[in-house]
């Protein structure tokens, strides 16, 4: 079986690790777009239309966060739908970034929900906190059907402390367990990249600790949130991938909003979709080369230290 | 100002403390029902309108798993708006539960979708994985807009083991930290019930975890699922209640399947919603009753150590 796991190995290894995050809210949009357009949600849909024509061959794959479209409604929730199937009918993946957890019987629901049907997915982000029996009804079904999944482990927002990174009564961190736990599940179940169905969110943190992830779970393919929020964001990602592949870079708002750094107040109302386009292709492309690059050295690095 | 959790606080008082868990499947509906109904999501939403007419005066609120809506795509999720709205102009409280936990921004769009607009709930449910900074942008929102949440706590599902009840080297187990970090929450915000805005999930478990439980965290209102699944449930919810109140008990397919017990594979074809609203009363009724019933009895065995 070829899960999605193993098609998105394949589309890094083919076009970068760059994952573009669509958590578009509607004050992205250029202003004349949004005066021309018949209701927001819809302005939406063509922004990211505009946005994954000029990405696809720089870009491994699609997250679209599904907070920003539930927050427009039932409107939203139609401009979610078009827009999954806009990327896969462009031949992309798609991640659904909608962090699910709860019991089986409800688990199974969700499944149904974001692998099939109006919001089907190639891949879905889960939250581990209810245990493992609310990821095993996505993981069966997953194995069926060769989809895929993220399981939150380690992010890089401030309150990660609070929980995740408690320190257990029988050693390590809670993520850690999270990890282990993951470990286990892509033993069952990897395809013919070598990577488990089912991965592990993993954000960018200190050097030490990044490294020191990435060789504990060399069966995980890494999600990898919170790119170029401080400097040093290329070096970061390169940590948590093996020779740039093994993980996916996400960036949304660096991308989305690229367009805003060619305006000012002057001549904000004439930018258009193509020169949103245009910007969000450029900020892709840079990202890209400079995540390839920050590999590139680091293995300069390796090898230098080898020899 | 007046919290929902304070309504709920009423509501219970006035009417008991059963939630009746609106997690509808399609194959629950009596199939003459169905077959006549336009769509699935039609039926769904009638279905749940018979529930709600025949026990909004037994039971203190409604709690809709959204799940088996989005499992129907958008016409689901239609009819889940719908039937937010129905219980909501009804008169009653609803609790939307949706389990979402994630970074502050999608966190504040979370909130917009949830607590207003097309799904307006007076309370949902959240996740803590990520920590307090995916509850903070709730909790803002919440305490300018009277809204309200349960955040996970302590589960009654098998693999709660997995990692909520993991002993962290601090001593404690993580579900306690989670008790401990809404409980400082709690202070911040309370109204006139004396609990605060946002409270928490906690499953049936043995007796005296339950009743340990509920000494630490006496600021907290608590949603308690997981009723009827085994002997013993008015028991073991009393034990999570104060005085009968302080938490509400949610049952979902002993309620919504109660008309199954009334009919056979020879007569099941004659079933209708008026069947489903009058088991769904009656079932509720006992379950309001016997929890009651428990938590009478526990006051005589307090009464009776005391004096």
């Amino acid at each position: 079986m070829k899960y999605a796991m193993d098609a998105l190995f394949e589309a890094v290894r083919d076009r970068g690790p760059v994952c573009v995050g669509l958590d578009t809210a509607p004050d992205y949009i250029p202003p004349r777009e949004i005066k021309h357009a018949t209701s927001k949600a819809r302005a939406v849909l063509d922004f990211n239309r505009a946005i994954i024509d000029a990405t696809q061959d720089v870009s491994a794959c699609y997250k679209v966060q599904i907070a920003y479209y539930e927050a427009l409604g039932l409107a939203g929730l139609e401009a979610y739908r078009d827009t999954l199937a806009y990327i896969r009918q462009r031949g992309s993946l798609v991640i659904a970034d909608i962090k699910r957890g709860d019991i089986a019987d409800t688990a199974k629901c969700y499944a149904k929900a974001h692998y099939e049907g109006d919001f089907e997915a190639d891949l879905v982000t889960l939250s581990p906190y209810m245990g493992m029996d609310s990821i095993e009804p996505w993981f069966s079904y997953a194995k069926e059907q060769g989809k895929g999944a993220f399981v939150l482990m380690r992010t890089s927002n401030k309150g990660m402390k609070d929980f995740e990174y408690q320190e257990l009564a029988k050693g390590g961190r809670l993520y850690h367990e999270v990890g282990r736990k993951m470990q286990a599940l892509a033993k069952e179940c990897r395809g013919s990249s070598g990577f488990g169905a089912f991965g592990v969110v993993v954000g960018c943190t200190e050097p030490e600790e990044a490294e020191r992830i990435r060789r504990e779970h060399g069966d995980l393919f890494f999600l990898i949130p919170g790119y170029g929020a401080q400097g040093g964001a290329a070096e970061d990602a390169s940590r948590l991938l093996i020779d740039g592949n093994g993980g996916v870079v996400n960036a949304s708002r660096s991308i989305l909003k690229a367009w805003f750094a060619d305006f000012n107040t002057q001549n904000i109302s004439e930018a258009t979709y193509a020169d949103v386009a245009a910007a969000a292709r450029r900020e892709a492309l840079a990202m890209k080369n400079d995540i390839l690059a920050a590999c590139a050295a680091s293995r300069g690095r390796e090898g230098a230290s080898r020899g």
